[in-house]
């Protein structure tokens, strides 16, 4: 199955545009879950159960796994989604960018170690340094553009003649490297005005939304402005504020009405473009 | 001891300005290793065993390891470096870049997991995003700039009114962000042209220069155009060439072999500037 038609299929599995970002921070994981074997992954189990009918995706960051020498939960969980709902897309939050020949290896990482749907990866290398992963055809690849955060302008916002960097390289991933038609784009739901600019430049190609919850985006203004003509086009994210909506017992629960609740503000504000 | 100190240190061990990649290719590991546990830090231990008096860092590229389900090896391997050799540097070739709180994490990857001395980043996301890994004060943080290869172009040669988007980078990296004096420049040894503009723009900061060897680049270029005012300034990377170099029994003596050629070569063309 290609990418799109991938994509597609977890946007109406659950009429969702939402993505739950699985960053499990060790010192942020429930007292009663914290002494258990894989206590990652059983955190992560009893949130992708609690929240699954209201998302289109899971994103892990690999960091939080990294940091925490736990790969192994790692795997256990893309696992665990892809055998409880294959439906649902699993994005490998990795941002990797190097040479051909090592970036052929991070391509390994990401869909033969870890069998992700799709991964992130950073653009600043150029193009053979995406072909790698470019090259695994069923799979999503989701290049860096305009990120969520403050220091996003130290380099994305500097000007090439009349445009933004950010602009010249939404344009050329949108034009030249989606020659398998498996490219998104990564743009941050905190910058509004940008969002628009680059959906108005690149027509309906797919965008990754990191930034809604706890890095403050507003829903309204990222869902008006990100969307493809469709009303669709758009993987939001949100990690922070559905992980840790409690750190009790009612962990799962409690992001599961954070899960429900972000689910149906993003469906009001969706509308077909006329 | 602060980083400048420590890579000084590194530098006069053995009047080197080698640096020997470590990217372990299973397919590549001799025969004869294949079948052993831990074979990749079975290669990797006497790799380093025949080639270290030649060397002032190992660059361990994480994307081998992680591929090949290897953490362990890369752990081990760091380990064996720093037991055996404590003055020479371990540089975590790891390309990371992403927004601050899970920069953090990366930073802990480098520096607290794998206890690395020195970690490479990706600068697209901006200096919030590379503030985790410049507070640790006594760690090398190397800042990719002009990297090696073909694509480097696409992006990285973009013009910013007079100068080369990397030009920028390479300025502002070495005036804003060296605030802890724990800045280096990742700049490619294949593009001697590039390697000198830096040089001029920035004066004596440290670069790591991969780009010689299997990726072609020439000795005498690169340590001409990118030696700072003392004939030094420089970690000159080759990878393929040295472990590589034969895939029998005697894979670890010719390596040596390579190495001890490389470094004479390299030694050759250094001269203190007048």
């Amino acid at each position: 199955m290609d990418f799109k038609t991938r994509l597609d299929r977890a946007w109406s599995k659950n009429n969702s545009l939402l993505c739950i970002g699985l960053d499990p921070e060790l010192s942020k994981l429930p007292d009663h879950l914290a002494g258990l074997e894989h206590s990652i992954f059983q955190f992560n189990k009893q949130i992708i159960d609690a929240t699954h009918e209201f998302a289109c995706a899971f994103k892990p960051q690999i960091a939080f796994y990294a940091a925490a020498r736990a790969e192994e939960d790692l795997e256990l969980t893309i696992n665990y989604i892809q055998e409880k709902y294959p439906d649902l897309l699993v994005i490998l939050d990795s941002k990797r960018g190097d040479i051909g020949n090592t970036a052929s290896l991070y391509a390994q990482e990401a869909f033969v170690r870890y069998q992700a749907d799709a991964v992130t990866v950073n653009p600043y290398l150029g193009l053979d340094s995406l072909k790698p992963f470019l090259d695994y055809k069923e799979k999503g690849i989701f290049i860096l553009v305009r990120t969520s955060n403050p220091g996003a302008k130290d380099l994305q916002d500097l000007r090439i003649g009349d445009l933004a960097l950010y602009q010249t390289l939404a344009a050329k991933a949108a034009k030249e490297w989606n020659y398998n038609n498996n490219v998104a784009l990564v743009v941050g739901a905190t910058y509004p005005k940008e969002l628009k600019e680059i959906r108005t430049l690149v027509g309906d190609i797919p965008f990754l939304m990191p930034g809604i919850g706890a890095q403050g985006g507003d829903i309204e203004a990222a869902v008006t402005n990100g969307a493809d003509s469709k009303g669709k086009g758009m993987i939001i994210n949100s990690s922070r504020a559905i992980l840790y909506a409690s750190n009790g017992k009612d962990f799962a629960e409690a992001a599961r009405r954070v899960a429900e609740q972000t689910h149906s503000e993003i469906n009001r504000f969706r509308k077909v473009k006329v």
